[in-house]
């Protein structure tokens, strides 16, 4: 019954941690996903400190940060995009099953508007 | 000279450090553009690793992550933009006079295709 | 069976025509998102056919131009919104139920990808 | 004087036509690019109609009906370029010598804050 709340479709039974999410949802994200995310933001996040620094270089070419910008931004999308197929695999496709799609739906539409 | 050479349309003088470009491009970007986007871009290093921890909780939503992502991917845009109106007052704007404005556009279109 | 084969969380019977899928998906689009995503692309297709007309006078300014086809782009991007709900509501969320998950995770996250 | 008014990086005196902008601007778009536009945009607006009239089939499935607003997004996106390479060659880069600058990147600016 837990692993049906969390969504049927993946393992969600969380070996590394115990999901133990608020009352209101009830689903959690898968571990692996997780973690792939985790390990991304991580790398981006690293990148992003180095374009931090180039600026304190006076001699810095604007094109050359915006570029850096713009692969920084590309990596944020690759981690996010780990996240949404994590969501779509473990809790939007059973979402009828659960009786939850409405909110599922909506979450998912409000996201996709401000893109 | 100096002053034409790093674009004539705004003060590239830089008090705060000594603008010595590479052969190959001759412009610096502006100083003020350089530290408001260096503030920029530590603050959203700073979000970046706050949701960076938030996937160490095995209770995080997804959809709560990707909105999260979505706030340091505007605060990139923003930070983006501060260089970019930089680069168009300090290089663009000037570019046929310096007469580099093939490389000028070139460089733009690029930057533009990817998005 | 066949409102399941169609989706179950939508009513998907196109009361203005039959759906008659091909074998390999099953799925068909609701009638009602059909119909307002085609409304919408008419007003899109005006829109687009006025900027056209637009450039065949001398005078345009190119950043009016711009503005009009951004505006445009966001009639494209509601009408698509209309059809992703659509989508969501209608095969996205019942996916374990009828089995095609996988398919149907592929498909949106290759659709993510190219934005 | 003409000439220069319409921005000196790129001939600008329209063959085809009389380029007799409003007083406030004198900017007048290269007509190669507005030919080139126009072109474009015909294609994308053909395109546009033939995924309108995909939307008369209760067949059509919804995934289809995206990938294909995006192909006809990418046209659209194609076409932007055209005028804004033209823009940007016509107009941004001599902006300094025409003493409009300020006016140039602010309208540039807000074009990229919506995208």
């Amino acid at each position: 019954m837990t692993t049906k709340a969390t969504g049927p479709a993946t393992d969600t039974t969380h070996p590394g941690g115990k999901c133990d999410p608020p009352a209101e949802h009830h689903l959690c994200m898968p571990e692996d996903a997780r973690k792939r995310a985790s390990r991304r933001l991580a790398i981006a996040r690293g990148h992003l400190e180095s374009v931090r620094k180039s600026l304190d270089d006076p001699d810095v070419y604007c094109i050359d940060v915006l570029r850096q910008l713009k692969a920084v931004q590309g990596a944020l999308e690759g981690a996010a995009g780990v996240v949404m197929r994590g969501h779509l695999e473990a809790h939007v496709v059973a979402a009828h099953e659960r009786g939850d799609e409405k909110r599922i739906v909506d979450e998912l539409m409000e996201l996709f508007k401000y893109t």
